[in-house]
C-alpha cells in the first residue's frame, strides 16, 4: 500500500547542514516517518557539483535505508536552500506516496533507451505494488545519474559506446531518458513508442522531474500522488508553455485561493529553449560559455515563481529535457486547504 | 525646452547590431531625431564586458552628437538584447526627455561625493534648461565610469586614494555615487545631507537608474519625464521592496489595463540584498564565487517582470545602490493609452 | 611572390586599443606595410566573445583591405593582451609571409570536409602564387567562423544539418576542419585521405594554428615561412606532446641560445587532453562546469611558456583539434639572431 | 618530540574518495601512522566550495583525532587532485613533523591581529613542545576559517566590525594573518612589528602556506622541518618572485639532480599581483569578472611548476598573501635522496 503522506520543509545553512532533521522531529515525526528527502541546495547543479554528494553523505545515515535522497542542486538567482521531507501519517491526508530505485545503471545505458526502460517497469512496479492508480500521479521525481570524463573512459576502454562523450550533455541525455520512461510508466505514450520517443527527443511527460548527479549509480524514484476522496493536501500537475508562462502559475494560485488554500510546495522544471528564442524574442543562455544555461534558466524561472507564490524555498530544477513541452517545464503544486474537499482538474 | 519624445525597442542579434536604425527609419524617425539609444544586450555587464564599447563604437557615428547612448549589459536568464531608442516628436506625447553629460570624472572622484556632486548639479542644469519640473520626472538613467586595474594604479601613482581598489565594487560605489545625486536633484534629499548620504549608503530614489561602464570617463545623463496635459504616452515610478516583489508589478500593470493601455518598456534595477536573505529565506548570491550577485539579481528579476509583462526585451539592470530600497529596487513603467488622459500617481 | 617580413609586437590596454598603430610607426612603417594584425587579448575566447569583433571593427578601418587580422582571443593566468604585426620588409630577413582568405562558408558548411577542402585549396593557391615553398612554411594561422544559435536555427530552417547543434562544440569542429585542411595542403596528409582525417578526428598537423570567432563569415589565412638563406629572422615549428611538455620548449630555447638569439614571438595551441588524463594522471578540466576546457588550457600553458621564455605577450591558442597530438599543440617559435646563418631543423 | 616522518602522495577520484587509505595501508603504514592529510581536489577554491566540506566529512572518521587535515581545493588546467600523507616513520628520515589547532576564531576576529597573534602562539607553542628549532623548518602550512555572508551578519548584529563584508575578501585577510602570525613565530618579524604588518599587508614569509575555507571555525596548523643529520628525505625552502619566476624552480631541480634525488612534493602558493601587471606587462587577471584571480593563478603556475618538474599532483595553492613576495609565492620542494647527506640551503 502506499504511504498517506504530509509534506514538511525547512533552510539549510549549508549542503552540509542536517538541522532539520530536529525541526521534522520537534513537529512530532521521528526519523523512521521519513520517505524521502528532497534538497535544493547551493552549488552549480552541473557536472562538478560535489555539493550534492556531500548532502548525500551526512543525509543517508540518517534516514531509513528505505527512503530515498534527491538533492537537486543549483539556487541561482533568489532561491534558498532548503531540504523537503515526505513523512509518513497514520491518517489520510490526501496525499500518497511511494519510492524505490531502479538497478544500477551502467555508464554505457545511461541516456540510453535500456535506462528509459528501466525507469518504466520501475515506476510501473511500485505503482502496482502501492496500488497507487497512474491517473492519480501528480509528481515522479527521479534522480539518475551523469557520464563523467572518467566513465566514459571505462565505457569506451570496454569498446562501448557512451551516449554522449561530453559530460554535460550526459545530464541532458540521463534527465531525457528518465522522463520518457515516466511518460510510459504513465500511459502517456505507449511502450511500443519508447525507442522513436528516445529518437525524436520530443516527447514529454508533464509530471516527470528528473535530474542528475554524479554521485549516484542508479536511478532514485518518488511518486507523489493525490487521494481525493480525503484528508486536506492536495496536489495540481500543470506545465509552463514557456518560461515566462506565468499564466499557468496564476491560474494554480487562483486554485488554491478559491479552496482557501496555502501553498506548500512547487515543483517546476526549467530551461533554455533550445531554438535560442522566447515568444520569438532571442534569449542568449544557449551562447554564455560563461554560465551553463541550466543555471540561466533555474534563476529566471525561479524568479518568475517566488515572486508569484512569495516563497523562495522552491524546488526548481534545470533541465527539462522531456519534462514539459520544450523551453517550458513540468510543474507540480501541493498545497493544504482549511477544509477537506476533492481535487480539481486544473483546465 | 524639453523635446516631446516617443519610444521604440528593437531587437538585435549581436552588440554590433545596428540594423535597428532601419527600423527606426521605416517607423518615420530620421537618425536626426534620436535623442538616447538605451541598449540591454548580452555580456556579463561586469568589468571585463566588453560589449559595451563595441555597442558604443557601432552606434556613435550613425547618431547626432547630442544624443546620448547608455549601454547596459546582461540578458541573464529570458531576458531578450535589444535597443531602446528615444526620439523627438513633433507634437505632444505626454513624454518629455532631455540628455546631457557631466564633464570628465578624474579616477580618484568616481564613487565620491565629488562624483555626487557633479551628478546633481548635471541634472539639475538639464532640468532648469527644458523647464522639466522635477516632480515630473519618471526617470532618470545614468551611465556612469568605473575603475579598472589601470585606473587604480593611476591614480595611486598620483598619491591619490581610489574609492575602493576592487574593481568589480567600484561599479557599485560609482552606481551609489549617481544615485544620490539624482536624489539631491530631485530633492528627495537635501543637499547639505550628500555626505552624509554618501557615508551612510543607504539613502535611495526610486527614479534612479544607473549603471556603470569600463567605456566612459564622463557620466551619461537622460531624464524621461511626464507631460500629463496632452498626449498618450504615459509613465509610472514605483520601486520593488525586495527582489520578489511581484505585487508592485502587478498592481502597475493593473493600472494600465485600467486604462486600457500597453507597455511600452519597463526599466528595473536589481540587486542581491547586502544582508543575503530575502524575507527572512536565505540566497546565495553574494556566496557565489563563480558567478557575481549582479548577474543572478539581473536573471531572477528579470524572469519575474518578463513572465508579468509578457516581453522579454526588457530595461532589467544590475545593481541597485541607491536606486530604490536595499534589496529592492527603482521601477519605471512607460506605456501607451488608447485615449489620452492624465498620469495617475501609483499609490 | 611572397613578402619578406618582420614581426612586431605592442601591448594593448583594451581590446579597443589601436595606439599599437603608433608604435608602428614610430618603428618606421607605415599602415600600408602591414600584412596582418595578430590579437591576443582578454576575453572568454568562446561564442559570446564579442571583444574579437571590436578588434576588428576598431583596427580594420586602419589597416590596408589586403591584410588579414585574426583576433584570438583569452589572456587567462599570466598572459598579457597584445597585437602581433607582421609587417613587409624591402629587404630580405629569412622570414616570408603571405596572406588570403577562403569564400565565405554557409552555417552548414562550418566544420565539414568541405570547410577542409576550401581551406586546402586556399592555402595551396597562395603558396603557388607567392612561390613559398611547403617545405619551408613554419606556421598557417586560421581564423575560421563558427555557429551561434541563430546560425544553428537559419541552418535548420532551410533543411539542412549544422555539425552539431552545441555552439562551443562547432568552435572545436571548425578549428579541425581547418586544420585538416592545412595538413592536406601542406602535404602531410594526401587530399585522398581528407575525408578519412574528418572522420577519425585525429589527424593533426604541428604546423597549423587555428581559433574560431563569431565575427567572420570567411576563413582568414596567414601563412608564415622561413627563407632560409638570408636576413636574421629565424622559425622553429614543433610540438608539445602533451600539456606539460617543457622538454620541447627548453629544445627550442637551447637553439636560439646557441645561435645567439632572441625570441620575437611564440605561437602554441593548447587543449585539455580529451581522456581526462595527462601522463596518466587525472585532471579535471573536461568536468569544470564553471570554466571551458579551453580557458583552463591556455592558462596551464601560458603559465609554463611565459616562465619558460620570461614573456608573458604571448600567442597561446585554446583549441588545439588537429593542430598538434592530442592533448599536446602545435608550437612555432620565431625569433632574431645577431647574425644570419641558416634555419636548424629541430630534431 | 617531533615525528619523524615520510611523505606519500595518491590521486583521488573526487572530493570524496578515500580509496588512498588503501594505499598507505598497502605502503605499510596504518591509519594510525597519519599525522596530516593534505588534499588538493577540484573545487572552484573559494567561498562556495563545498568539496572541501566534503573532504573533511568523508576523511576526519578515518583517520586519528590528533591528525590534521588541509584540504586546499582548487585544480585548475593541468593540476591533478590528489592526496598528501604525512605519516610518522619508526626511524629518522630527515624530515620532522609536527601539527596542531589553534583555538576557535570568533567570525569578528578572523583577518585581524588577534587571528596573527593565536597563530604566532600556537605555531611557537609547538615548536617549543616537539622541539623544532625554527631555523629548521620549511614550511608551515595552515588553514584558517573565511567569512560566510551569514557570519558577517551574525558579526554585526552583535554590533561587532568583521574585517571585510565581503566573503571572497576574507579569504584574502583571513590568509595574510596566518603569514603574519607565522613571519613572527619563525622571528622572520619582531612580535612588536605585528600590528604594523598587519597594517601594511606587505610582509611576507617564505615558509607560510595558508589557505582559507568554510569548513572550519578554528585554524589547522601542520609544521615540516628538515633534520639535516639523517636520513634520505630532504626539504628546500625558496620563493617565487613573481607568477613566472621559472629561475627558482629550475635552481632547485638543480639541486634536487645534483644530490640524485626525486621531488616527493611542491608546496607553492600563487597569486595574481595586485598592480595589474607582471615584469611590466599588464595581466588581466584582477579584471575577470568571470573567474576569480586565485583559479588564474593557480592554473599558471600549477602549468608552470608542473611541466617543470613532469607531475601534475602538485599543492599549488592560490592565493598568496604574506606567503612569499607581493606577485609571487612561497615555494617549498620535499624530494628523497639515493644516499643520505645533510640538506643544503639555496642560495
Amino acid at each position: 500500500m502506499a504511504a498517506q503522506v504530509s509534506i514538511l520543509k525547512f533552510g539549510v545553512s549549508s549542503p552540509a547542514d542536517t538541522s532539520p532533521l530536529k525541526h521534522v522531529k520537534v513537529a512530532g515525526y521521528n526519523a523512521s516517518k521519513i520517505l524521502a528527502v528532497i534538497g535544493k541546495s547551493e552549488g552549480n547543479g552541473c557536472v562538478n557539483d560535489f555539493s550534492r554528494t556531500l548532502s548525500t553523505v551526512v543525509w543517508e545515515p540518517l534516514i531509513p535505508d528505505s527512503a530515498v535522497t534527491i538533492f537537486s542542486e543549483g539556487t541561482e538567482g533568489v532561491l534558498s536552500p532548503h531540504v523537503t521531507f515526505i513523512v509518513r501519517e497514520e491518517e489520510a491526508t490526501g496525499l500518497l506516496a511511494a519510492a524505490g530505485r531502479t538497478r544500477v545503471l551502467e555508464p554505457h545505458e545511461i541516456g540510453t533507451a535500456e535506462h528509459a526502460t528501466q525507469i518504466a517497469s520501475s515506476v510501473r512496479e511500485i505503482l502496482e505494488r502501492t496500488n497507487i492508480s497512474r491517473e492519480n500521479v501528480n509528481l515522479v521525481l527521479i534522480k539518475c545519474p551523469l557520464l563523467t570524463s572518467e566513465k566514459v573512459g571505462i565505457t569506451k576502454a570496454a569498446s562501448k559506446a557512451p551516449v554522449t562523450e561530453d559530460t554535460y550533455e550526459s545530464m541532458a541525455k540521463s534527465r531525457y531518458a528518465s522522463a520518457v520512461g515516466i511518460a510510459v510508466a504513465l500511459g502517456e505514450i505507449g511502450e511500443s513508442y519508447l525507442d522513436e520517443a528516445m529518437r525524436n527527443e520530443t516527447t514529454w511527460s508533464s509530471r516527470a522531474s528528473c535530474s542528475s548527479g554524479a554521485e549516484l549509480e542508479d536511478c532514485h524514484i518518488l511518486i507523489i500522488a493525490s487521494d481525493p476522496s480525503s484528508g486536506n493536501l492536495r496536489g495540481i500537475s500543470a506545465h509552463m508553455d514557456d518560461a515566462i508562462d506565468a499564466n499557468v502559475i496564476l491560474r494554480v494560485l487562483d486554485q488554491v485561493k478559491t479552496e482557501k488554500g496555502r501553498v506548500l510546495q512547487v515543483f517546476a522544471k526549467a530551461e533554455a529553449s533550445k531554438n535560442g528564442t522566447i515568444r520569438g524574442m532571442r534569449h542568449t543562455m544557449n551562447n554564455d560559455s560563461d554560465i551553463h544555461s541550466t543555471r540561466h534558466a533555474r534563476a529566471a524561472m525561479g524568479g518568475l515563481i517566488a515572486g508569484l507564490v512569495g516563497d523562495t524555498q522552491l524546488y526548481i530544477s534545470g533541465g527539462a529535457e522531456g519534462q514539459g513541452p520544450p523551453g517550458g517545464g513540468s510543474l507540480a503544486v501541493f498545497y493544504t486547504v482549511a477544509e477537506p474537499h476533492s481535487q480539481k482538474a486544473l483546465v
